[in-house]
C-alpha cells in the first residue's frame, strides 16, 4: 500500500483552487495539513511526544515531570491556590504537539472567512475562525485529540469528564475512536441531541441536578487509576487536561498562517480558559515567527468573573451568575490560566449578554452559531465602542460551535 | 487596510504543523485555499466567471448560452427526456469556478481522514472525506455557494428551492449572506432543528404534505422572474442548478490533492446526482493532472433507482421506494446526470439499507453522521464482497452531513 504523498515539500500553489487572481473563488482560508502517517492498518501506536519534556505550573512556575497531574500543580493545590500546568517542549514549541501517531477524526484546519461588513464596526477588518467545522461541531475536538490521545498513550482504560455539552460529544467520539471507555457527567439541562450523540458512541452519561456535583463524580471516578480525568474537578478550578489545552495551539498557528500576518485582536468565549490559553500560546508562537508580539486575546464571559478579578476579586473566588442562552460558558469560577491570557496578551475581559439576539443577528447574515459563540459579536462592538479596537485594526472572532446540538 | 498575503507562492512546508516525520500530529488533510480578495468592505460584486462560456446539455449535447435554464435543456424538456446542463469553461476547467468575487461562509476545504481499520474491508485503504465540516453541516454548502452566488450575480431578488433538509438550511444561510429572499419548500417530515435554523436566517418555509407538491410550489414561485429556482422542479427530474453542481467540483480536486494520487474508488450517497456529478467532474479533472483516469464513482441509493435503470428501466421512469432512516436521499426519481457519472466513471449503483445501524456502527468508532451518509459503509462492504473493490485499492467515502439536524 502506498501511503499518501508528503505534501510538505511541494509547491504551495498546487492547491485545488489554482492560481490567485484568476479564480472566481471565495475568500476562505484553510491551513495546510501535512501527512505524517498512513491509515489505520499501518498506523503507529499513539505515544507522548518525546520532545515534551516537562509540565510547568502556571501559578508557582515549578516544573513537574510529564505525567497526569489532573488537579494541576500539586504544590499550588496544597496551598489552596490551584493552577493548571502547561506543556514545555525541548526547543521551539511551534509545530510540536503533545502526541505522535495519534488517531484523528479530521479535527482542526478550520476555515477563516470575513465577517460580513454589515456586522463589523466601521473600519475594522473582522474575520471569523469557524471552529464549528470540526468533527463533532466544536473547538473541543482539538482538545479531545490531545486529552483522549494522551489517555491512550498512557495506557488508560477510559476517560472521565464533566461537560455542559460540546465536550461531552467530543470526548465521547474520541474515546470511541480509541476504543476507550468514557464516563461523562452532565446536568439535567443537557440537550437531547447531546444525549443521543453521546449514547451512540457507547459512552456512559451520568446526569446530575447540579453542575458542581459533576466535579465530585469526576474526582471519585478518576480515583480508579485506569481512568483519567480530562476536565476540571477541583475547587477552586484549575481547568482541564494540559495535553488537551496544548492541542488547541494550532488554532493560533492557523489564524496567523491564514491571514499571513498577526491580527491585533482575537476574541473568544471563555469559561475556565482552556481554549483561551491554548489559542493564546499558539498565537504567540506564530507571531514570534513574524517577529511580532501576539495579538491581544479578549475573553468574552456572560457575567463578571474575569472582570471581577480585574476589579479586585481573587482568581480563586466564586462568582455566581447566570449564562442565559450561553450554557457552554457558564459556571461560577475562573482560573489562573485565563488570567494569564489577559496578563500576557494585554487583552480585556468583556461581559456580554444577549446571546439569543446575537445568534439571530449572525444567522440573518447566514452565520449559524450557538449562543456562547455568538456573544463575540456584541463583545466586538463593546471593545470598539470603548476605543480598545480601533479603525484600521484586524480582529478575529473565534466561533466555537454550531447551534444544532441545542446549546 | 492590508489584505491577507497571497499564500500561493510561498513554500508549502510553512503550514501550521511544520515538518513531516518530526510531528506527533494527526493524519488529516485539508486542502490549500488561496486568498483572492479582501474582506467584505472591499469585496468585489459577485459576477459570473467570464471564462464560463456555455452550458452543455448532458442529454443531447447541445450548447446553450450561459443563463438560468432552471428546467435543464429546453430541447430535451420538450422531448419529454429532461436533462441537466453542465458548465463549460474556455480552456482547462481545473481551478475554474462559476463565480468571481462570491461571498463565503467558509465552505469546502473539508478534512480527509482514514477510516478506522476495524471498519474497513481487509486490505483496502479507506479514507473519509467529511463534508459535515461545512458551514451548515453538509456538502450542500458547496452547492449553495454556486447556486445562490449565481442568483446574486444575475441580479435576482431571491431563490426558491425544495429540500428534505440539508439544502434548506444551506440555501437559507447563503441567501442571508447576500441579503436575498429565500423561499423553501419542505414536507411535514422536516425536523425541528432545520425549521429553527431556516427561520433564524429569515428565510420562509413552506410546508407540504407530499414531496412532489414541493416541486409545483418551486415552479410556480419561480415563475416570477426575480426569483431563481435552484433545485429541481420538473418531472422527470433533471437535478439542480448547474452553477451549484459545478461548484461541487472542488470536492474532487481536494480528494486527489489530499491523497497526492487518484484513488480507485469514491462512494457517495445519491438521490438525483447533483453531488455525484459535480464530484465526478472534479475528480476527473484532478486525475487528468496525474495522467490518470478518474476513480470509479459508486452511487449509493436506499432503494433501486439507478440499479433499476442498469437492469433495464428508463432513466425517466418513476421508482417508488422508501428511504428509511435516510431522508436526504429519498425520492422516486433518478436523472441523466447520475447515469452519466456511472457511465463515464465505470462506477456501480449500490443499494444499501440499514442506515440507523450503519450510523451507529460509525458512531461506535467516533464518526458521527446522518443516516444517508452512513450508508456508504455497508455499500463499501457490498462492493468489496462482490469483488468490485479489491485488496490493495484505495476507496474514499464521502460523508455528506452530520446527524445534529435530525435527518
Amino acid at each position: 500500500m502506498n501511503g499518501p504523498v508528503d505534501r510538505s515539500t511541494g509547491p504551495f500553489g498546487t492547491g485545488p483552487r489554482g492560481e490567485p487572481g484568476k479564480l472566481g473563488c471565495a475568500v476562505v482560508l484553510r491551513p495546510v495539513r501535512t501527512i505524517v502517517s498512513t491509515p489505520m492498518p499501518h498506523a503507529p501506536q499513539v505515544t507522548t511526544n518525546e520532545r515534551l519534556v516537562a509540565l510547568d505550573c502556571l501559578g508557582c512556575g515549578r516544573s513537574h515531570p510529564v505525567g497526569d497531574l489532573t488537579a494541576g500543580c500539586p504544590d499550588c493545590l496544597v496551598r489552596g491556590t490551584p493552577a493548571n500546568l502547561r506543556c514545555r517542549y525541548d526547543g521551539d514549541p511551534f509545530g510540536q504537539l503533545p502526541l505522535r501517531g495519534a488517531r484523528t477524526l479530521g479535527e482542526g484546519g478550520t476555515p477563516l472567512f470575513p465577517l460580513p461588513a454589515e456586522l463589523a464596526p466601521d473600519g475594522v477588518e473582522v474575520w471569523v475562525k469557524n471552529e464549528a467545522a470540526n468533527p463533532t461541531g466544536s473547538h473541543k475536538d482539538r482538545f479531545s485529540w490531545g486529552a483522549v490521545g494522551r489517555a491512550a498513550a498512557a495506557g488508560c482504560a477510559g476517560v472521565v469528564a464533566a461537560s455542559s455539552g460540546n465536550a461531552a460529544v467530543s470526548l465521547a467520539a474520541y474515546a470511541a475512536l480509541y476504543g476507550l471507555e468514557c464516563d461523562l457527567a452532565v446536568t439535567t439541562a443537557v440537550p437531547a441531541p447531546i444525549v443521543d450523540a453521546v449514547r451512540a458512541t457507547g459512552a456512559r452519561l451520568h446526569v446530575f441536578e447540579d453542575a458542581e456535583q459533576r466535579w465530585d463524580f469526576v474526582r471519585d471516578r478518576a480515583a480508579d487509576p485506569g481512568r483519567l480525568a480530562v476536565t476540571n474537578y477541583v475547587r477552586p478550578a484549575v481547568g482541564s487536561s494540559p495535553f488537551g489545552v496544548d492541542a488547541m495551539r494550532p488554532l493560533g498557528w492557523e489564524v496567523v498562517d491564514g491571514l499571513g500576518r498577526v491580527p491585533e485582536h482575537v476574541l473568544l468565549p471563555t469559561a475556565r480558559g482552556d481554549l483561551a490559553f491554548g489559542a493564546h500560546l499558539g498565537l504567540r508562537e506564530a507571531a514570534r515567527r513574524h517577529d511580532r508580539p501576539g495579538p491581544r486575546v479578549h475573553l468574552v464571559e456572560p457575567f463578571p468573573r474575569l472582570s471581577a478579578v480585574r476589579a479586585g476579586a481573587s482568581v480563586h473566588d466564586s462568582f455566581p451568575g447566570t449564562a442565559t442562552g450561553a450554557p457552554s460558558i457558564g459556571g461560577g469560577s475562573t482560573t489562573v490560566q485565563a488570567q494569564r491570557v489577559l496578563a500576557e496578551s494585554g487583552g480585556d475581559p468583556v461581559v456580554a449578554d444577549g446571546a439569543a439576539a446575537a445568534a439571530e443577528r449572525l444567522a440573518r447574515h447566514g452565520i449559524l452559531l450557538e449562543g456562547a459563540s455568538a456573544l463575540v459579536l456584541p463583545a466586538l462592538h463593546r471593545l470598539h465602542g470603548s476605543g480598545r479596537i480601533a479603525p484600521g485594526e484586524t480582529a478575529v472572532l473565534v466561533a466555537t460551535a454550531h447551534p444544532f446540538k441545542g446549546l
